[in-house]
């Protein structure tokens, strides 16, 4: 992070003194190219503002946990899955996902998806789904 | 509000179930042509995100306060104004107004100036500077 006042978007999604992060740690749970990046980190707010992007083709771990999930669309287009349906996603489209709801987001085959993700700064650890239960949770977005 | 887990945007920044607000009571402080539109205020979160736009020759009340505001423009360009500093400000640009200092927007005269801002729920009411004040405050969005 920096102190800086105003921090200037480049026109590619990367912003100053923002530096792109690894989503998750590799091997730590199923996903396909995404990057995460911490727009607002303030001590003296009590959530943080992230922006996340999927590459074409690419897709966020399926999951669920207490905290919730605010999500802003702003580059791109994609699907999402929040409990048991699925949603096309373009740019502006508001997503809230409630209390240990799965949910997963796609970037549509030839787009990246890039959201922006508000969430409380303490909150809990994700749950995955056992590898068997998985297919039957994310049925919905192959509709 | 409203209940839906997936809010679609409608192409001209607004959005499903949200409605366009007044930015403020009329005669409770200065400004010109702002609206305000609250995009999540779930009570699990912490903090609110509102999209605040500002039309083409408008400006935000001249203020400050203890609660930080973090500000992302998503709509057009326009000038800040935060502390002794101003900048030009397009789509994406980050804004950090810090605790007590005096900040101001402006939209372009050709354009709107729309922008995300994320507050804590609970927060402390603006001040204004005395009207002999406020040209000298916001003097650097002249140069």
């Amino acid at each position: 992070m920096t102190d800086k006042l105003v921090r200037k978007h480049d026109g590619a999604f990367h912003w100053e003194g923002v530096e792109v992060l690894a989503y998750k740690q590799e091997g730590s749970a199923p996903f396909k190219d995404v990057t995460r990046q911490v727009l607002f980190d303030d001590p003296s707010l009590a959530a943080q503002l992230r922006y996340f992007e999927v590459a074409p083709g690419g897709w966020t771990t399926l999951e669920r946990h207490e905290h919730v999930h605010n999500v802003m669309v702003i580059r791109g287009r994609g699907r999402c899955l929040v409990g048991d349906r699925a949603w096309d996603l373009a740019r502006n489209d508001l997503v809230s996902v409630p209390p240990m709801t799965w949910h997963q987001f796609h970037a549509a085959p030839d787009e990246p998806l890039g959201f922006l993700c508000l969430v409380n700064r303490e909150r809990d650890r994700p749950q995955l789904p056992s590898p068997a239960d998985a297919p039957a949770i994310s049925a919905p977005l192959d509709d």
